[in-house]
This record gives C-alpha cells, sequence and structure tokens, in this order.
C-alpha cells in the first residue's frame, strides 16, 4: 500500500468532521428569532429528542442482543464469525448513531434560525438552512470514512488478520450502520406519517383550521415527524449505502487477490500479476480514498451555496451538485491513475455517478409538478378521485423504467469494464458526492420547519412567502434524493449480492463452490420468496402508519374536546402528549417488519441453502427496487399534483378538483415517506445480514 | 409407446367436444324468455360478436405476419426453425379463438335462458348458466388435447422427426393460443373495464340512473364486455396455461430421454436405464393422458351441478370442484402407476393440484365481503376514501403471502420427489381440472348478464332476487377463477422457464451449455428488466383503460343531450355505437402493450444473450405473479368491500362510507379486471415466445 496516499482517506473524514464544526457554529450564531420561536423551535427539538432517546432504547437493546450473539458465535475452535465482526457492529451502530443524532439537533436549532434569516434576505435564509444540511452530510462521510478506515488499521495492520478476514469483519461495520438505519427508516417514516397524517385528518378536514395551526395539538409532533424522517431516517439510510458500497468494493478486491482468480473480479488482470505486483492493496484502498477525495469535493460544492448571493435557490443547488460532480470526477480519475496505472475502474465509478443522476433527474420529472406526469394527475380530477388514485398508480409504474434502465447500463458498463469490482465501484461512485447531495436532502426538512414557524410565529406574509419559497426547493430536492437513495440503495445492494457470491467460494471448498444456478429450484423458490418480501414489508409499513395515525387522531380529537382549543385560547394543547403518541407508536409498530427483514435471510438461509439465500437477495432487490421507486414517484407525483391545484390551476383550493388530489395525496404518504424508502432499508439490510452470517450458515448447511 | 393407454387422450378429447355440444343443444331447447329479453340478449351477443368480428380482423393479420416469418426463417439449409413451427402456431391461434367463439356464442345465449329459467326455479337457472361456462370448459381441454395429441401423431409418428424436435414444434402451438390469449385478456380486459366505467361514471353518477338501466347507450356494451372479458378473455388465458404446461412436460420428458442426463430431471431414473426401458414415450404421453382422463373426472363434476336440485348454488359449485379433484387424483395416480411403474410423478402432480386449489381459497378469503381484509377495507370508509385504498394497497400486498409460499412448496415438493419433470407435471396437475374450474368461471358472467337482462326486462322483484343470488354466488367464483389463473400461470410460467433452460442444452454444443448464473451480469439485467416489465404492461393497461373508458364517457353524455334520453322515452340509444367504441378502442389501445411483449423477449435475447433471457423470464414471473395477485385481489377487495356496505353495514347504500368504497371500487375496476388478469398472459406469452425463438437467437448470438 502507499500509505502516503491513502491517508487521505482519514484527512479526508477529519477535515469533514471540522468542516461540519465549523457550519456547526455558524449556524448557532445567528439569531434564534423572537421569544414565540424559540419556544416552538424548543419544543421541536424537545419532541425529536425525546424520539430519539425512546428510539435509542430499543436500539440499544437490539444491538446488545445481536452483538452477543454474534460474540457468541465467535467463541471456540470451531467458530465460523470472529469476535471482530462483533465490535465492528457495535461501532457501525453507533457511528450512525451519533451522525442521526448530530443531524437532528443541527436541523432543529436551524429551522427557527432559518425563518429568522430570511426575515432578513432570502439567501440568508438559504444559506442557514443548507449548512444545518451539509452539517449531517459532511458527519455521515465523515464518519464513514473513518469508521471503515480505523477499523482496517486495526484488524489489518496491528492485528495482522489478513486481507480477506479483514474484510469480512467490516461487513460488521455494515450491518451495525443497517440496523441503525433500519430504525430509523422504518420507526422514522411510521412517526413522520402518523403524525402528519393524524394533524391533517383531524385538523385540517374535521375542524377546518389551517396546517401548521398552534391550536392543533399534533402540529409539533408534526414537525418533529420532519425532522425524524427526512434527517435522521435519509442520513441513516445513505450513510449505510455509503459504507456498504466501500466496504464491498474492498472484500471485492481483497478476494480478487487472494483467493478467486482475478479474471472474473478484475477481468484486465490475471491474478499472478495482482499478486506479483503487490497491487492487492492499492485495489482495496481506492474505493476510500476516493470517498476521501469526495468530501473536499463535497465542500466547495457546499461552499457555493453557502457563499452564494444569488436568489435562484434552485439554481444554486443544483450548481454545487454539478460543480460537486465535476470536482469528482476529476479526483476519482487521478486517484484511479495514481493507484492503478489505468482508468477502466474510473468508467466505471463515473457510469455510476451518471446513472445515479438520471435516475435523480427521472424521480424529479416524474414527480415535480412542473412535468407532465403530475399535471395528468391533477387533470384527472376533474373526473373525481378514482381517477386520481389510478393516474398515480400508473405514473408510478411507468416512472420504473429509467432508474431499472440507468442501473442496469451502469452495471453493465462498469462490469465490462471492470468486472465486479467495477460494479462496485459504480455504488461508489455513486455515493462519492453524498457530501453535498445529503446537504440538499436535508435542507428540506429544516426549510418546511423554518416554513411551520413562520407561520405558527405570525411572521408576517414577506417572511411566509420567502419561506414558502425555500421549502418549495426542498420539496423538489427532497423527491430527487429519494430518488437517488433508492437507486445507491439498488446499485449497492447488487454490488453485496456479488460480494456475497464470491465471499462463499472463500469459504467454501474450491471443489464445491456457491453456483448460484437459474436451474436449481432451491434459488428460484429463494427469488420468489425474496420478491414477495418487498410486498409484505410494504403492506406491514403502511399498515403500521395507519394505526399510528388512528391513535392520533383519537388524542388530537380528545384535545379538542378537553381543552376546547378551536373555540377558546384559554387553554394551551399539550404538545407533548401528541409527540409521546407517535413516539411510542412507532417504536411499536416498527418491530415486526424489522424482524422480518433481519430473521428472514436466516431462515430462508437455513432451510433453503446458500443457494436459496442468494436467490432470496437477487429477489429482494429487484422487487424492492421497483415497488421502491413506483410508491415513492406515486406519492410524490400525487403530492405535487395537489400543489398544482393549490398554486391556483384547475379551480384552485377548495374546488372539487383539489379535494379529489387531497386524497391522492393522502393516499401517496405512506407510500413516498414510509413504505418506499423502507424498502432501501430493507434490501441492503437482507444483503448485509446475509454476508455476515454468510459463514454461520455454510457450516449449517 | 403403449398406443391403447394414450389413445384416451383423444377420446378424452372427442368426448369433451360431444358433450359441449350436448350441452349447447340443452340450453338451446331452453325457452329465451319474453320479446323484450330475446331483443336485448340478441343486442348482447351482436355487440359480442362484433367485437370478436374487428378482434379476428387484428389477430388473422397478427397470426398471419408471424406465421409468415416463423416459416422465412424455416427456410434454407441453416435454418433453425422448422416449418411445423408455423404450422403449430396457426392452429394453437386457430383452436385458442375457436374456444373463444364458441364460449361467447353460448355464454351470449344462456343470459336470457338463465333469467327464464330463475323464473321458475332458481336451481333450474343455475343449471343453466352453468351448463354454459361448462360449453366453453369442454371446448378448452377438449381442443387443448386434441390439438396437442393431433400435431404429435403428424411431426413424431407420420413425419418421424424425432421427439425432441417434435416437442420443439408443439411450443409453436402454445405460442399460437398465446397470442389469442394476449389481445383476448389484453383486449378483453380493456373493452369490459371501459364500457363499465363509462356507464358507471355518467349513467350512475352523472345522471343518476341505477345501474343496468336501458336508458343508459353504454348498457349493451357493459353487458357484452363481461362476456369479452370473463368468457372469452378468461377462457384463451387458461386455454393457453393448459396447452403450456402440458407441453412443458413432454419435452422436458423428451429431452431427459434424448440429451442431457436424466438425473436432472427425472432424478430417479439414470439415462441409461430411460433409454433402456424405452419409456422415454411413457414419460412423454404421461401429461397428455392425465390431462385426457382429466376430461372424464371433470363431466362427472359437472354433472354434479347440472343435476343437482338443491339450492345452495355455492356449495353445488364447491362440491363440483371437489368431486373433480378427487376423480382426477385418483385417475393420475392410477395412469402415472400403470405408465410409469412408480408414484412420484403423481405425488408431484397432487402437490400443484392443491396449490392451486390453496391458492384460490386464499383468493376468496382476502376478497370475500363475508371475510376481515374486505370488512377492513369497508370500516376504513368511516376515515373517507383515502383511507379505504391505503387499506385496499396493504390487503393486496400482504395477499401475496400464500400464493408465493404454494407455489413454492408445490414446486419444491414436485422437484424433489420428480425432478424438473415433476415441476412442470405439477402445473398440469393444478390445471387437470379445468374442464369444471372454467366452467365455474364462466357461469359468472352468465349469471352476471342475465342479472342484467332482468333488471333491464323488469322481470319482477322475485326474478331478480334470484338472479341476484346467482351473480353474487358467480362474483365467489370469479375471484378464485382469478387466483387460480394466477397460480397457474405463474407454475405452468416455471415450467417453461425449466425447459427454456434445458432446451438451450439441447441446441448448444455439450462443452458450452447454457449456465444460467446470478454471478452473470448479462442474466441480472435481464432479471431487472423482466421484474420492471410487468409494472410497465399494468401501467400501460391500466391507462388504456382510462383512455377508452373516456371515450365513452363523452358518448354516453353526447346521446343523453341528443337524444334527450333522461326526459323522455321517445327515443332509443344507440347501443351499437357505444359497443363499436369499445370495440375499436380496446383493439387500438392492446397495440403497444401486445407489442411489448412480443418483442422483448427477443430483443433483450439478443442484446443480453440467452443469459439475459433466461433472467428476464425470472424477472418477470416473480415480479408478475406477485403484481398480478396484489392488483386482482386488491380489487377483489375493494369490490366486496363495497358490496358488503351495500348489503346494509354501516350505513348501507347513500351513506358517506358508501361514497368512499365505490371511489376504492373504480381503482380497483380496471386492477382486477386489465392489469392484473393481462399480467398471466405476460409471463407465459414471454416464456413461449423464448422457446420459440431460442433457436433463431442462439444462432444470433
Amino acid at each position: 500500500m502507499i500509505i502516503d496516499v491513502s491517508i487521505i482517506a482519514p484527512i479526508g473524514g477529519i477535515i469533514a468532521l471540522f468542516f461540519a464544526l465549523f457550519l456547526y457554529f455558524s449556524v448557532k450564531k445567528q439569531s434564534p428569532g423572537n421569544e414565540k420561536m424559540q419556544e416552538l423551535s424548543v419544543a421541536i427539538r424537545k419532541g425529536a429528542m425525546a424520539f430519539l432517546k425512546s428510539e435509542y432504547k430499543v436500539l440499544i437493546a437490539f444491538v446488545l442482543v445481536v452483538s452477543v450473539l454474534l460474540f457468541a458465535a465467535s467463541i471456540g475452535d470451531d467458530s465460523t464469525i470472529h469476535w471482530g465482526t462483533s465490535l465492528a457492529f457495535v461501532i457501525g451502530a453507533i457511528f450512525s448513531a451519533v451522525t442521526g443524532n448530530i443531524g437532528m439537533r443541527m436541523a432543529t436549532m436551524a429551522n427557527a434560525r432559518t425563518a429568522e434569516g430570511t426575515k432578513n434576505k432570502l439567501s440568508k435564509g438559504l444559506s442557514i438552512a443548507f449548512s444545518s444540511g451539509a452539517v449531517m452530510g459532511m458527519c455521515v462521510v465523515g464518519l464513514g470514512v473513518l469508521g471503515v478506515f480505523s477499523l482496517f488499521l486495526l484488524f489489518f495492520y496491528y492485528l495482522d488478520l489478513g486481507i480477506l478476514l479483514t474484510t469480512n469483519i467490516l461487513f460488521g461495520f455494515g450491518f451495525g450502520a443497517s440496523s441503525i438505519a433500519l430504525f430509523a427508516r422504518v420507526g422514522g417514516g411510521i412517526y413522520t406519517k402518523s403524525a402528519d397524517v393524524g394533524a391533517d385528518l383531524v385538523g385540517k378536514v374535521e375542524a377546518g383550521i389551517p396546517e401548521d395551526d398552534p391550536r392543533n395539538p399534533a402540529v409539533i409532533a408534526d414537525q418533529v415527524g420532519d425532522n425524524v424522517g427526512d434527517v435522521a431516517g435519509m442520513g441513516a439510510d445513505l450513510f449505510e449505502s455509503y459504507v456498504d458500497s466501500i466496504i464491498a468494493t474492498m472484500a471485492l478486491a481483497a478476494i480478487a487477490g487472494a483467493v478467486v482468480t482475478s479474471g472474473e473480479i478484475l477481468p484486465w488482470l490475471p491474478k499472478e500479476e495482482l499478486l506479483a505486483s503487490g497491487d492487492t492493496l492499492n485495489f482495496v484502498m481506492l474505493p476510500l480514498i476516493v470517498a476521501g477525495m469526495g468530501i473536499f469535493s463535497a465542500i466547495i460544492g457546499t461552499l457555493v451555496v453557502i457563499l452564494g448571493k444569488g436568489k435562484n435557490i434552485y439554481g444554486a443547488l443544483r450548481n454545487s451538485l454539478f460543480i460537486a460532480t465535476i470536482f469528482t470526477a476529476i479526483f476519482g480519475g487521478v486517484a484511479t491513475w495514481y493507484l492503478l496505472g489505468r482508468l477502466e475502474p474510473f468508467y466505471a465509478m463515473l457510469a455510476g455517478l451518471i446513472g445515479g443522476i438520471l435516475i435523480g433527474l427521472s424521480t424529479e420529472y416524474f414527480t415535480s409538478e412542473k412535468r407532465r406526469p403530475a399535471q395528468g394527475i391533477a387533470e384527472a380530477s376533474k373526473t373525481g378521485p378514482a381517477t386520481v388514485i389510478i393516474q398515480g398508480l400508473q405514473v408510478g409504474m411507468i416512472s420504473t423504467i429509467i432508474p431499472i434502465i440507468a442501473v442496469v447500463i451502469a452495471m453493465m458498463v462498469a462490469y465490462l469494464l471492470s468486472g465486479f469490482y467495477g460494479v462496485a465501484l459504480s455504488a461508489v461512485g455513486m455515493l462519492s458526492i453524498l457530501g453535498v447531495s445529503l446537504a440538499t436532502d436535508c435542507y428540506g426538512p429544516v426549510a418546511d420547519n423554518a416554513q411551520g414557524i413562520s407561520e405558527m410565529a405570525g411572521m408576517g406574509s414577506e417572511v411566509r412567502e420567502r419561506t414558502e419559497q425555500l421549502d418549495a426547493v426542498g420539496n423538489t430536492t427532497a423527491a430527487m434524493g429519494k430518488g437517488f437513495a433508492i437507486g445507491s440503495a439498488a446499485i449497492t445492494s447488487l454490488a453485496l449480492i456479488f460480494t456475497y457470491i464470491f465471499t462463499a467460494n472463500t469459504l467454501l471448498p474450491p471443489e464445491s463452490p456457491l453456483v448460484l444456478k437459474l436451474s436449481d429450484p432451491y434459488l428460484v423458490s429463494g427469488i420468489f420468496i425474496g420478491a414477495m418480501l418487498p410486498f409484505v414489508f410494504a403492506a406491514l409499513t403502511m399498515g403500521a402508519v395507519g394505526k399510528a395515525a388512528y391513535a392520533m387522531v383519537e388524542e388530537v380529537r380528545y384535545q379538542f374536546k378537553k381543552f376546547n382549543l378551536l373555540k377558546s385560547d384559554k387553554n394551551k394543547p399539550d404538545y407533548e402528549r401528541c409527540v409521546k403518541i407517535s413516539t411510542n407508536r412507532a417504536l411499536k409498530e416498527m418491530i415486526i417488519p424489522s424482524l422480518l427483514a433481519v430473521i428472514s435471510p436466516v431462515v430462508v438461509g437455513i432451510v433453503l441453502r446458500p443457494e436459496g439465500l442468494g436467490g432470496l437477495l437477487m429477489g429482494s432487490i429487484a422487487s424492492g427496487f421497483l415497488l421502491a421507486v413506483f410508491l415513492a414517484n406515486s406519492g410524490g407525483a400525487w403530492d405535487n399534483a395537489k400543489k398544482y391545484i393549490e398554486s391556483g390551476n384547475l379551480g384552485g383550493k377548495g374546488s372539487d378538483a383539489h379535494k379529489a388530489t387531497v386524497i391522492g395525496d393522502t393516499v401517496g404518504d405512506p407510500c413516498k415517506d414510509t413504505s418506499g424508502p423502507s424498502l432501501n432499508i430493507l434490501i441492503k439490510l437482507m444483503s448485509i445480514v446475509s454476508l455476515v452470517f454468510l459463514p454461520l450458515i455454510i457450516a449449517l448447511t
């Protein structure tokens, strides 16, 4: 290894954390607004922290149980799992939880400040909101790179466990990250929609008071939900993709160098040459180095927005992504050439990067209120809510074409140029701009909260208009971010499934390798079951939202009556009780789907053998990817069809057309914010669980 | 071959046709009712025939083009496709078209007679309606068995082409049947729902006149649609499954005997022994013989209903299925033992038979108004249409579990006991009771039409009540029939995909067989694209319904105004124009999805090689099966949630709850009657197209 080059990874990670710290203070020093605003902001933050605290209790129990189990499996001479996996698992969980915690603190601190900032100037509000999002982005990439790098250092250099075992242990880190992501995405998704739906059904629909009206007891829970779902959930989701893609690439490089002939994994390099050149480590470290350099591009991209003074918010965000992409491409090319002396792996990375952007743009097209699909849904409202729903289902189903084709082409290009190593690298490429793209995502809920606070604190129409502008752009970027999250989950899972196959072959005797043939009914059974799980998972999470929302509806109705909130301002609503209900229900309802995700691969692996498990992963990725795109884009398009009418088209607010699209939007809410995004986690988690437990499954079957 | 035993197949086929003829006359001699009823019945029949005539024009063009292309590919010394394929294709298409035609004539003749029969006695009406359904059932199994048997006779005995080439040619028969099924299911599905939705939206919703009101110009088109979709569409769908499953089993037996070591296909019989015993033909003929014997069981089952005098309609239908199942099982066991001297293949058949019944029961559970799922949807109407939709989506997604697990278990049991031959046999087993189960399906639309005619002809409340009873049972059996159609499509497609793999190996040099490995990105790309196609296909067919329904809405509005239909009875509506609109739009809108289904496998096969094509088939089966179950069951459950409320629960007709479920039902209509069932065809058609063009694809790649 050229140690002086791979030092870029930890340096990048540390700089990311310092940059996050810098942004934190620069946001903190902004004025938090008047007393009312501060009060609201504190209530939101307290609610968010209450959720995290309760979630942590469940998490700690889960992490403890799993880490003890993993550790127990590592005891004894014939143990199949190394004790390091248990350690890596705990660290992965802690790192992911820490990023979520910081992101939430930041977002809930920035909301009032953003509202106050826009009072002054739109660009100031943008700068604050985006900075707070960038804190999350920087923490994710910083801790992600540092975590993987330190564990690698520990097990490979200090404990000298060899490259294969080291990368195997790293899967534990991914598993830890996945576990947190599971709870954050599923729990957060249930939380955010139950609060949202509950607040709307009683407040807007039954009582006829506006959205974000402070008399609504669920209004704070609703604001908290935006942070819980879109900041903590999205962050943990992408943290997982980020580290998984890096680890998968490292593992494939290690396998190429150590066991399997590299012809399959690195097509242009015979194994002998790889061993002779001592280059294995360069291949292993490349993804970490690219990730480290991606941090610098992300910082440059972030500064473009923060230092910008223009009024075109969407343009600023797009430019920052564009600039980060260009720099990442340049850095990636240089790093690849320097380390490997060839550019094919770089092109693979580029294929992933471009694929990710295409998926994001496709999502934007299919959900934006400025485009045909959402407008078509709005027009279908002329014949009532049923046609709105049908049209939305269609849009969602048709919108799967571009993401699927983009992933297929990215994978094929990467594979043809650079083998399986290239496929994994394409996922790294797609995620290399994460530092800035995540900032763009997390900016959304902050802007949304700022808009809510300006409404609740009665800051006047000018400020409200500006925060509305911020919020509108946030919705667009959120849609793109969702597409990006799904796409990266799919390609990361693909990288993991290939890693699964080759890893199995390092564990099995060479004369009986794992061959996953379609003419094997075990495998086919696995594919069927795997393809089914996303449907079941989506149904369970959707049902969970319904139950939790129902509890919220009851509570809001009760409080309206008890405190006579609608007719007198003598009493204040009890926001905390609503926050508590969302929290408790979300955590309770998350248990069954979560267990399903963790246990299914282990059970299928034992019953249907590693062959069936391979099929399970493939089936779940294919159907999960499709279902996630379908649900997310249907939901997004319904949402924006409503917004299209609200902005004055087809009769505007209050018309029958509007009512029909409100129904569409309500249907879309759990689709796009709970079930759809949760599927990202399902497919990655099942892959990483399979990798972690593979030695055990092989020993048992 | 023991020629005196396999003669059972053609004998069964001929008896089926004679039995159909007998039933035809026994229905024909019934009174067709008064003048008004006859007039309506004639209008429906004319409409149905008009549709068929237009459809045939498109069909003939399609069949001509494809058969000429197939024939062209068979010219020359280095031709890859035998000319017989072209002939088999044409015959398959003609046979399927003939069954559809007979079924439609029968159903449209029986509707008024059923209504008139119930005037007399409920059991008389049941007998007439069921007899007319049985005509379709008998024609399907009779012509299916006869078609396959005669082609086998021609190519194997007379032209002596050898067993492998003969079964290859038989794929052409399946392709012909698939093509008709495609047009019948997709075109029929679009027709039936555009007429239904069009009639309801203007008639029931806008004008407030009851369903089946003769003033509604679309009312005849609506009745025609029931026949077009549920008789011709369902019949062609199952004709395809039936012959495909038989052909796949024959092909696998032929391959086991001729080329590949039989260990994989027939695990308990080493190839040498198979060759030595000269038993290959017994294995090849078994599915045909089982099918032939199944016809006798079906006749027995049919007589149970027709001769029954009881009032419990549902019980009679269930008993007939039950009795047919018992007889089929006994006959199948005897035949297997006699031909092969062992029972493992019989158990495989049994696994399929039981799996099919389980899928039917599961569908019934998830959609029946007497069960929790549909009632839960009805209860969700308390919080409005949005929760009705969400709940319905959930029910549909959860309902995928049993069908998937049933297919997986049936496949695994069949495989473990009897290899790939067993998997194909399990599909034959599932379909062996088709003669009677299809009668149960086709009875539904006849009862529905009878109900419509009794309404339109003002036959009084007693008759209406009885026809309503018939209709209600028809809805339950239709739901079960849909589940059965989907399940058989899935297991048939599985049999076809295994046939695809082994057939490829008979065409490729032994040193480079087709290995479909999950570690092959070509294959993985195929899986992704294959999994996507059902989503796209469903979106296209759903969109087609929307467009066609819109044209119908315009026409009905126009006629209401022009003829002043609502205020005076001076003018009569122009039913024919509505029929014409449904026909033309359905045929037009069917083109793009149909081309997608036929062309995709060929293009993917050439671009992504036979490996990618294998992936495409697997992906499309997995996701298509799930999506079909999801759409069909969501739709069925929404429908029955509405019916649950209409029968007086939760406020009954006209309540807000009812309105909310009407919206759910409207959303469900294209799901359950167009997009869902069309997916059955998509997955089978793509498999059979792949088999037919496989020699060409291998030559080109």
